[in-house]
């Protein structure tokens, strides 16, 4: 199955699209939607979502994960967070890709083994997962590619239930 | 002009479409958008972007206006109204309608006389300004029509100085 994990933001936007085949990731595509300051927040969301909407179409997952909404922000990360996960979420809705929640502690606890893992390690192991040569830049991206990665793990523990 | 207000939120969007000439007001449609708490998130923001999306394909509205981001409320309210907002920026910026921001302040002043109107008194003159029979119900609704009326208003006096 392909999976596209987004770890979304109005500012920047990561998105990391894996293969999950055989018990073993694959790394499609990787990198971020980046949208300026100074452009109206209108034009910057609908840049968003069409970038992310042309990555859906060109790359076909059967499943987005994000993480779920979290609260331990300031409220103006929050609420613009929140514009940015919209953009997002209605990307995935439009194309009719299911969307999947992740709590940080779930992400953590997929990729690096345990849930209290430091944000460096779980880079280091999206990096070995995914075979890649160096740990993608910036956060967001790597962040988003843990996504995926929770994703493949848990949809597969839930298949064999 | 045509002026659409929107008070964006995922649970219920309230609207109001309006007209200004001659400095007049006159109403062409209002009402809300309302979306199922059941319903998956990303689902729910699709159909909202849906339903503002036709509106604005229906009535063509020159602008759309909206309240300013504002951060008193709590967090978890900020990022589900970020949600809500950022599928009706969306769907405005999809269309090509130019979107107009103002804080509740404005709004009062600019419906009411005074910043500091009660709610109450807002509601009471958007209904005298629109001709209306009853104050339009939810609040959301009301406060749509205020913000459009709002617009009318400061785009008015931006032409005029």
């Amino acid at each position: 199955m392909v999976i596209m994990g987004i770890d979304p933001g109005v500012a920047i936007t990561g998105y990391g699209i894996v293969k999950y085949e055989g018990n073993k990731f694959s790394v499609i595509d990787y990198g971020a939607a980046i949208t300026e300051a100074n452009v109206a927040l209108p034009k910057r969301l609908l840049k968003l979502n069409g970038i992310l909407e042309d990555l859906i179409i060109k790359n076909k997952p059967d499943f987005v994960a994000v993480e779920e909404l979290f609260f331990n922000k300031n409220i103006k990360t929050a609420l613009t967070v929140g514009h940015g996960r919209g953009a997002a979420l209605l990307a995935a809705a439009r194309l009719g890709v299911e969307v999947f929640e992740y709590t940080p502690l779930q992400v953590k606890q997929a990729v690096a083994g345990y849930g209290r893992a430091e944000k460096s390690q779980v880079q280091q192991m999206v990096k070995i997962i995914l075979n890649l040569d160096a740990i993608p830049k910036p956060d967001d991206v790597a962040d988003a590619l843990a996504i995926a990665i929770c994703h493949g793990h848990s949809y597969n523990m839930l298949r064999h239930k």
